[in-house]
C-alpha cells in the first residue's frame, strides 16, 4: 500500500522531470522568466490531485495525461506570477519573484506565456477530443473564477466588514476552483461521466477551501523557522481571514495587534482566540470541508487512488506548514 | 456584389451586438474593466478575417462560429490591456486605458479574464470537437508568439541596431500571428484541410505584417486631426520602425528629430526620407506582403469571400488612418 507521502514524492519527481524537459533549457528573458518559479520547486499538489482523479476514474489512465497534469501546475504558476506583481511580493519559494528579477512588463508577459502553455498542454494529452474540449472549457471558466477570487481578495484589503460567507466565496474562487478543476479535468480526460466529474469538482473545491483555511491557521501558529514565512503576518497586516472575521463577530478587537509582534504577544493573541472558542470553530469548518470533499468521492468505485484522494483532503488540514 | 466597406460594417455590427450581449451589462469592477475597451468600439478586423476565412472554406459556415470570431477580438483586447500597462499608455480608442481607470492590479486581472473568455468562446462555437482542439492549440501557440513579439518590441526600445529581419520577426509575432490565427482558426472550425488552413495562416500573417508597416507609415504621414494620434511620434520617440531602420542603413541620422516637431519639420523629415528612396522601399515591402497574402489564397476555390479577403489585404496597405 502506497503512503500518501510516497505518492506525492513520486508524483512531484515525475512533474519536475517534465518541467525540466520543457522549461529547463529555455533561452531569452521572457521564457526564463516564465520558467523561474516553476523551476524553484513546489509540492505539485494540483497535478497530484489531477493524476489520482484520473486513475480513480480509470486505472492506469494518468500516464497518457501527464501534459494535462502539468497544465494545472502551469495555471497555478501563472497566477502566482501575476499575483506577486499585484501584491508587490519580493520573494516566493525561497527565490526572488519574477517581477523583482525581470521587471513588471516581462513578468506580466511571463505569466501570459504560462497561461497559453496551460491550454496548449491540455490539448497535448492523449484523450478523446470531446474530453479535451470539456477540459478546455472548464480550465477557462476556472481561470475567470481565480481572477474573481483575487479581485475580491484585493477588495477585502480596504474593508473591515467582510462576512464569513464572503470569505468562503473568495477562497472557493481563489484557491478552491483550481483544485476543483484539477480533480474534474483529470477525471474528464480519463472518461468520467458527468456525475463523477461533478463529484470530483466538489472534492477539489472543498479540499481547496480546507487547504486555505489551514493556511490561515499555519500563519498564526507556525514559527517562521518552521514555515519560512513571518509568523502572524495576517494579524499584523489586518488581513480579513476567517480568524479576523470570527474575532470581529465575537466582539474581539485585534486592531491593537496590527504591528510587529513579539513571540510573547503572538502567544497572547493565540490564547485570546482559543479562549473565545474561535480556533475550535475554525478547525471545525476546515474539518467539515475536508469531510464534504471525502463524501463527494463516494460516487467513485473503491480504489487505491480514491483512498489517496481522501488522504489528501485530510493532509490539507493536518499539515503544520 | 458586396463591397468590403459594407461587409466590414455589417460584420462589426454583428460582433458589437454579441459584445453588448455578453459584456454590456456586467457588474463589478473586474468585469467592467474587462469590458471597457471592448465596448469602446473598434473595426473588428480580426473577426472579419475569421468569418470570411470560414465562409471561403465552407459557404454559410460562419453563422455557427460567431462565438469563436469573438474569441479573436477578446484575445486582441486582452493584449491591448496588458500592453497599455507595460507601455504606460493613458488612452486608447478615445477612452482612458483600463489601468488608468481601475489601477494596475485590476487591469492585469481584466486582461486575464478576457484571455480565459477567448478560450471559452472557441469551445462554445458549433464545430467538430477535433477542430475545436486544433483551434485551441493554435490560439494558445499564437498567444505565446504575441508575448514574444511584445517582449521583442520592449527590448528594441533600448537598442539602436535592430535589423530589418529582426523588425519583421517582431511584427510577424506581435501583429501577424493573430491575423494568421484569425484566418486559420476560421478555416479550421469550418472544416478546412491542413493545406487550406496553412494557406489561410500565411494569408493572415502576411496581411498583418503589411498592416503594421502601413501603421508605421500612417504615424509619419497622417495629421493628428486625421488619425487621432500624434503625427511622427515614432520618430520623436526614436522607435525602431522599418523607417528608422532603413534610414540608419542608408546613413541618414534622424536623431536630431527626437524631440517635439513642428509641421514644417515633419515635412522636412518626409522629404529627406522620400529623397533617399526609403518610403518607396518600405511601400514596396508592404505591397509585397499584401501580394504574398493574396497569393496564399490561391488554394481556395473562388468565392465572394475569397475576393473580400484579397480586398482586406489591399485595404490594409491602402488605408490612410
Amino acid at each position: 500500500m502506497t503512503t500518501l507521502e510516497d505518492y506525492l514524492e513520486k508524483n512531484a519527481d515525475r512533474i519536475d522531470r517534465m518541467i525540466n524537459r520543457y522549461f529547463g533549457g529555455v533561452h531569452g528573458d521572457l521564457f526564463r522568466a516564465s520558467a523561474h518559479l516553476l523551476l524553484a520547486g513546489g509540492k505539485r499538489l494540483r497535478p497530484a490531485v489531477f493524476m489520482l482523479a484520473a486513475d480513480a476514474v480509470k486505472r492506469g489512465s494518468s500516464d497518457d495525461l501527464l501534459p494535462a497534469a502539468l497544465a494545472l501546475e502551469l495555471t497555478h504558476n501563472f497566477t502566482l506570477i501575476h499575483d506577486d506583481i499585484m501584491d508587490e511580493d519580493a520573494s516566493r519559494r525561497g527565490v526572488p519573484t519574477v517581477h523583482t528579477v525581470w521587471g513588471e512588463p516581462t513578468a506580466i508577459l511571463a505569466g501570459d506565456v504560462l497561461y497559453a502553455k496551460a491550454f496548449e498542454f491540455i490539448c497535448l494529452s492523449d484523450a478523446a477530443d470531446i474530453s479535451k474540449v470539456r477540459a478546455t472549457t472548464m480550465l477557462a471558466r476556472t481561470c475567470t473564477e481565480i481572477c474573481e477570487g483575487q479581485s475580491m481578495d484585493i477588495a477585502f484589503e480596504t474593508r473591515r466588514d467582510v462576512s464569513e460567507a464572503e470569505y468562503l466565496d473568495m477562497v472557493s474562487k481563489k484557491t478552491g476552483a483550481l483544485y476543483g478543476a484539477s480533480a474534474a479535468i483529470g477525471g474528464i480526460l480519463a472518461g468520467a461521466n458527468p456525475i463523477q466529474a461533478d463529484a470530483l469538482y466538489q472534492f477539489g473545491v472543498n479540499s481547496g477551501i480546507a487547504f486555505q483555511i489551514q493556511d490561515d491557521l499555519i500563519d498564526l501558529y507556525a514559527s517562521s523557522e518552521k514555515s519560512g514565512k513571518d509568523q502572524a503576518s495576517d494579524i499584523r497586516e489586518g488581513k480579513q481571514t476567517l480568524i479576523a472575521i470570527k474575532a470581529r463577530e465575537k466582539g474581539l478587537d485585534l486592531s491593537s495587534y496590527r504591528r510587529k509582534l513579539t513571540g510573547a504577544e503572538i502567544a497572547d493573541v493565540i490564547t485570546l482566540l482559543e479562549d473565545a472558542g474561535i480556533m475550535d470553530e475554525i478547525r471545525a469548518i476546515a474539518v467539515g470541508r475536508a469531510a464534504m470533499a471525502k463524501k463527494a468521492l463516494s460516487v467513485l468505485p473503491d480504489s487505491e487512488e480514491k483512498r489517496l484522494l481522501g488522504e489528501i483532503a485530510d493532509f490539507f488540514i493536518d499539515r503544520s506548514f
